[in-house]
């Protein structure tokens, strides 16, 4: 299936996508945005992270556009240390974004290990030269030939991604459905007015982000999932449009954990 | 007084606390992390732009750090035409950061102007040739010695940012307080639970971010402003208090808009 993600190749979206489509062909693009505008219809988007939150380019591009959120993917931020070497005691510099480097401190300690910056996990795969080891995305081994030396070197493991499918088939029976509210006043306390909707139909939240509507300072619109609950569902949006506009973006299966 | 805040010399944060304090003595920081671990005590930093939205860095530090927040501070950002010339019909180019100039194309388009791109809109001005004109916040005539050529030259007026004062005397009567709400369980529905509080004490809310605890996907933290109502709040903190931890930043009157 072809796919529109962020690229470039190797990166751990497409190691997301790979995991999610059973056939994927990846159309890489450069920003979100040219996600948003490519002419593939399948798209596969990050959402959020647990260290930096809400993904805004993609929340405000799903407010802006026409799309149907279809599926969500959990992925786990797994450093593989791969290298043309055979073995670890061959290498004596490893290479990655400064970032990773900063997540696999133990790892770079226990080897005694040189370690020299790159742009991306992706490129510092691409770009290896003898001696050396990235710390990247598993699909980096296959991608350029690399062997596997070492798999999940980080420090810690809380760094995941959640990502959103848009526009391609729903696998399963739905449990989540993402809505963008839009209140159509001003006044503090709407937002607890809106969420009583939720509460009042006994539907679950999950997840919320407020986000400004880019009309003047303080006026924010609110992405926000819910349990689908079939009827109860009908009816909260009905009370929810007596305070604004609301966009249903989609039911979807909740991503296995 | 002495002041740490986001540099470089010129820039609109550094126009915000001219207007701010009575006597400044800015001392420029080159990160809004650098800003919180200055020696300095008093701080002025970005919380919130109607464009951007909330700023993580500031309120990610305003939950990890001791400060006390007395003050807020509005900043509609006009872009200044700046110059050596003295007239407008002796530039032919004009000068600025990218988003600037993007948020300035009529003017560019009336005067039949080139443009050239600069790092930021303080550097723009300081480094101008002879028939080149900056589009820069106003303080930069006078720190550069320049003529202003033109006033609040953008194409709309939407562009609002807000600042935070930490440490700094609160100057008249509160009407605002910040708040950190940090839910001990991570169930859904917490969220609204917690702000029962502020609807059940009949205190409104003026602001509210969710901000990842970088423990787990999808365990929040909140940051918040509530309009002041002396014991109310207090009942309210108490009632919050029986959900998680609640964290008092301090109360300041609201900026004048």
């Amino acid at each position: 299936m072809k796919v529109a993600l962020l690229g470039p190749e190797g990166t751990f979206t497409h190691q997301a996508a790979e995991e999610y489509f059973t056939d994927l062909q990846p159309c890489f693009c450069s920003t979100i945005e040219e996600v948003f505008e490519s002419d593939i219809e399948v798209k596969l988007v990050p959402v959020e992270n647990s260290l930096g939150g809400g993904v805004r380019d993609t929340i405000d591009l799903l407010r802006e556009s026409e799309n149907n959120v279809t599926g969500e993917k959990l992925l786990p931020i797994n450093h593989t240390v791969v290298s043309s070497e055979e073995s670890i005691e061959d290498v004596d510099t490893v290479v990655s974004h400064p970032q990773a480097l900063a997540q696999c401190q133990n790892f770079v300690a226990k080897y005694g290990l040189d370690t020299r910056e790159a742009d991306s996990t992706a490129d510092a795969a691409e770009k290896l030269s003898s001696g050396e080891a990235a710390l990247a995305s598993k699909v980096t081994a296959d991608i350029y030939d690399l062997n596997v030396l070492g798999k999940s070197v980080q420090d810690e493991d809380t760094n995941t991604t959640r990502f959103l499918i848009l526009n391609s088939e729903v696998g399963a029976k739905p449990s989540k459905t993402s809505l963008i509210l839009e209140p159509e006043e001003d006044r503090p306390g709407i937002l607890h007015a809106m969420l009583s909707c939720f509460s009042g139909h006994q539907i679950n939240l999950t997840h919320i982000q407020s986000r400004p509507t880019k009309q003047e300072l303080g006026k924010y619109y609110f992405y926000v999932e819910a349990e689908v609950h079939g009827q109860k569902l009908e009816k909260a949006v009905k009370a929810l449009e007596t305070y604004g506009h609301v966009d249903k973006l989609g039911e979807y299966p909740e991503a296995e954990k």
